[in-house]
């Protein structure tokens, strides 16, 4: 999907909700353990529940990978599940990969050529030939870690040169020489409040993918407030507090409410 | 496995080969896409043909990830052949994660209890609370992403603080504070020749997995020079020069003669 495509979604839904499928089959609903594949059976009741309200979904891996082969053929399920389904919807596997070039070409492969999806995370660490091999499908995104949701992003995220320029500054400015705003996405934590602002600066037209509204205790009005731009540029995600709604028959109904109390907030944001 | 069984199996063997099982399914001898696991036929002969001559096998996730569902099955075959057959083997998962906790939870079940991995390789980007999830588990260990082999490892991890301290250098020393030398390791690539010199003198006592000798052009001399310690304290990865040494039927072999090339050299070094 492009990023006039994406942009478009937004608008006619008003809404830029993405939710996360951070499916743990210890939390959910415990009538579903009788079905043959819980997890799937659970995604799929949540995506169709909620798909009204999001314009994207974002799988976690390490929650399917936790489960082994059983894991993978869930996953591979719920992507062409939302694929064949709901094809306005965009999809990033949340992954944080990134390796040398032939290991990430593999990653790349895994991602965009064996699976589906529109864009996936990418850890920053080990530099430009870790991101590029991502970046040869067209219409598909980098979804670069800049400025993380949790406590641990204070540890070398925040470092400074002799200039002041921090870590996850030097990443912003660096990594627009690989890709520009229609390829590459910038992961920004909510939980980062005013940091929007200097964020903003350096990447004025980048969609940002911001976790940590919700149980992780970001505001979204905050996000919303500093890091919108002119054309919204925002995929604010979602997790734990719209899957996890309720553990009843009522799960999906549940979650579905919550998706839209979000997208009736975020409504009001969407003036362009 | 533990520090002092893992420097007993060096010292016996006279040996700190790590073989990198980076399958390429269309990189195999032809013949064996006949066999009904083209990825685990491969991957059994390599390991029964090289096992003499190495204590660490390294499978990359990313090759196997790339085949979806079934690279998932080659993999968990894999690590169980080594496990029942090679006991003695320290059996790295190659992955470079690394999340917020409640996910790096997730990953360290995949690596350490579904599957039986020894250690995983984890990237430091997202600090302390990615990383601690993955130590909770006895004798399992985490190898943090220290300063890589590749061209990219310029771009961030030399950036340099106001005191001259490096990125790589905040990591290997701010990751002492969450674990000691009995479960931490650093990845340090061969390339980076004298930096061994900078590195021993933070991390005396760990052990470094080097990636790098061979098709990247590390050399192995250089590395053992300035990257030994009193207790070797050195796992050195090579996966292409060995795994595709040959690709007709006997590639098992060719295999096994390069790896026992690189045992004999590395045998010399071994004078504890």
């Amino acid at each position: 999907m492009n990023k006039q495509q994406l942009t478009k979604n937004i608008l006619r839904k008003k809404t830029f909700l993405c939710i996360g499928l951070d499916t743990d089959i210890t939390k959910i609903p415990p009538h579903l353990l009788k079905e043959e594949d819980p997890v799937f059976a659970f995604n799929r009741a949540i995506i169709d529940a909620t798909q009204a309200y999001c314009v994207a979904f974002k799988p976690n891996l390490a929650f399917y990978e936790s489960l082994g082969v059983k894991g993978q053929i869930a996953l591979e399920k719920t992507v062409d599940y939302i694929r064949r389904n709901y094809p306005d919807q965009f999809i990033i596997a949340d992954a944080k990969r990134g390796d040398i070039g032939n290991t990430s070409e593999m990653y790349a492969k895994a991602i965009f050529v064996h699976s589906d999806f529109d864009a996936i995370t990418v850890a920053p660490y080990m530099g430009e030939d870790s991101v590029k091999p991502f970046l040869v499908y067209p219409e598909k995104w980098v979804i670069l870690l800049a400025l993380t949701s949790n406590k641990g992003s204070q540890d070398f995220q925040l470092m400074a040169d002799e200039n002041g320029e921090r870590l996850f500054e030097k990443v912003l400015r660096k990594s627009q020489e690989w890709a520009t705003d229609e390829q590459m996405m910038y992961v920004v934590g909510a939980t980062q409040g005013r940091m929007f602002e200097e964020i903003r600066k350096i990447v004025p037209d980048h969609f940002l993918l911001v976790p940590g509204v919700g149980a992780q205790g970001g505001s979204l009005e905050e996000v919303a407030r500093y890091g919108l731009n002119s054309q919204c540029g925002l995929l604010v995600n979602s997790s734990r507090q719209i899957i996890y709604a309720d553990s009843t028959e009522k799960f999906a109904e549940a979650a579905g409410r919550e998706a839209q109390k979000l997208q009736e907030e975020m409504s009001k944001f969407i003036v362009f």
